[in-house]
């Protein structure tokens, strides 16, 4: 599973003042913490900053890469954003996120062109947000015909079907988990990978239901996931689910959460 | 989803002082507190008391249904038990459980021929216990057959894939799941109905793997556990896997749940 963590976001009150105040140390600390929780690759997003987020973002990914090795997700609509981002990123970043949005597509597809950039791509148009599997199946199909049109490799392409509350509409969770079925089984290579803790808005005790969702997600096929690394419980439960599906040879992976504290009953 | 309570077993110590010394008010507190949390079948065994089964399992019957109105799961490969139990059952038993085994299937598919009653059937048969999905869905296919030519319908067949520990080898949590949807798709109309401990055996914080198991299983078409319902995590986890996949109209089963204190993050 691909871990992005996703603590350094300005929507956050604690990281927008670390990005007012230019406190590195802050930043630094939440970057090492996921680090070693497991991240595969560290967030940034300063989205809130309007008018100056090329310039901050830039200042995120110069001060996480300062301290860590990883690669990060590039956090942004904004392709000015973007690009100054990319510009300074070491190694191979992730873009988050392009949709079929035209605006969007149009403004993103040639910052990312024949590049080897990997994509979040949200199964987002501008007909708004998919409920039925099928209607994400139609728009992933859109992103990936348009990701290969500007030569980004399916290996690259990492398909976000958008979860919806199932509290909103009891079939929202089931038409999400057939959509990361579906999507792998037709675009052979993509993967998969989005935020889960949407499926339980407005549903109490959250963290219960969205710990089952993922272990139904990894079941269909979700490789990567956007989340809180230091949540230990979704940490030990994306590793014993991994396990369970037949891709934890030995259950290494999950012995190795179980001593790290992460497994507990 | 069918919860069969699994706490009335002569394999267990207490059960089975209660069953020698008559202490038949411990069996109905028993059989009460499975009732009130949900069960919808009450198992009971009194395999232990070899030559005295028959009227272990009459009393077993009887002590339980004098109290509760659920209808029990009468668990004994032995035929004589099973038909004196039958006999003395108010209402409509299920069986737990007939297999492909010869000498079982032998004995035990005459005291079934004809009836209502609902069936478990392993799939276990001489040539021992299945580890891929295909193996599971070819002795499926030979019970769902046997079971068809002396009359029980698909719809009270529950058929039991088997579960066998992941920490054996890493493919038996996914031969089994692969199994459930397979026997599901291939034999409309039946049910799969297992316990799902067995997945857990030899690692550690097993409660916590079997309730991931336990999501995955229930998306892949699991409708029936063989449990302890006084298990409150399980339990809320049934309630909140089914609410996932699509089964749980405004979330009243999870909501329910929640309000009876079995879901807790």
């Amino acid at each position: 599973m691909i871990i992005v963590g996703e603590l350094i976001n300005a929507s956050r009150k604690k990281i927008k003042e670390a990005i007012e105040n230019a406190d590195a140390d802050y930043i630094k600390d939440i970057a090492i913490q996921q680090d070693k929780a497991g991240a595969s690759y560290v967030d940034v997003n300063a989205g809130v900053f309007v008018g100056e987020e090329p310039e901050k973002l830039v200042w995120l990914v110069e001060t996480v890469q300062s301290v860590v090795e990883k690669p990060l997700a590039l956090d942004s609509p904004d392709p000015k954003a973007i690009e100054a981002a990319m510009k300074v990123h070491k190694g191979t970043p992730m873009l988050n996120s392009i949709s079929m949005e035209k605006d969007r597509w149009e403004k993103l597809s040639p910052v990312i062109a024949n590049t080897d950039i990997k994509v979040v791509a949200l199964c987002m148009s501008d007909a708004g947000m998919p409920t039925t599997a099928a209607d994400r199946i139609a728009i992933a199909e859109k992103l990936v015909e348009g990701l290969s049109g500007i030569n980004i490799p399916r290996d690259n392409i990492y398909i976000d079907p958008l979860v919806q509350p199932v509290g909103t509409d009891y079939t929202f969770g089931i038409e999400f988990l057939k959509a990361v079925s579906g999507i792998k089984e037709k675009f052979e290579g993509v993967h998969i990978m989005c935020g889960l803790s949407n499926i339980s808005f407005g549903l109490p005790e959250r963290k219960f239901l969205n710990r089952i969702f993922m272990g139904q997600a990894i079941l269909n096929g979700l490789d990567g996931a956007i989340i809180d690394p230091l949540d230990g419980p979704m940490m030990g439960t994306i590793a014993g689910a991994v396990a369970l599906v037949g891709k934890d040879k030995g259950c290494r992976g999950y012995l190795k959460a179980f001593r790290a504290g992460l497994v507990k009953a």
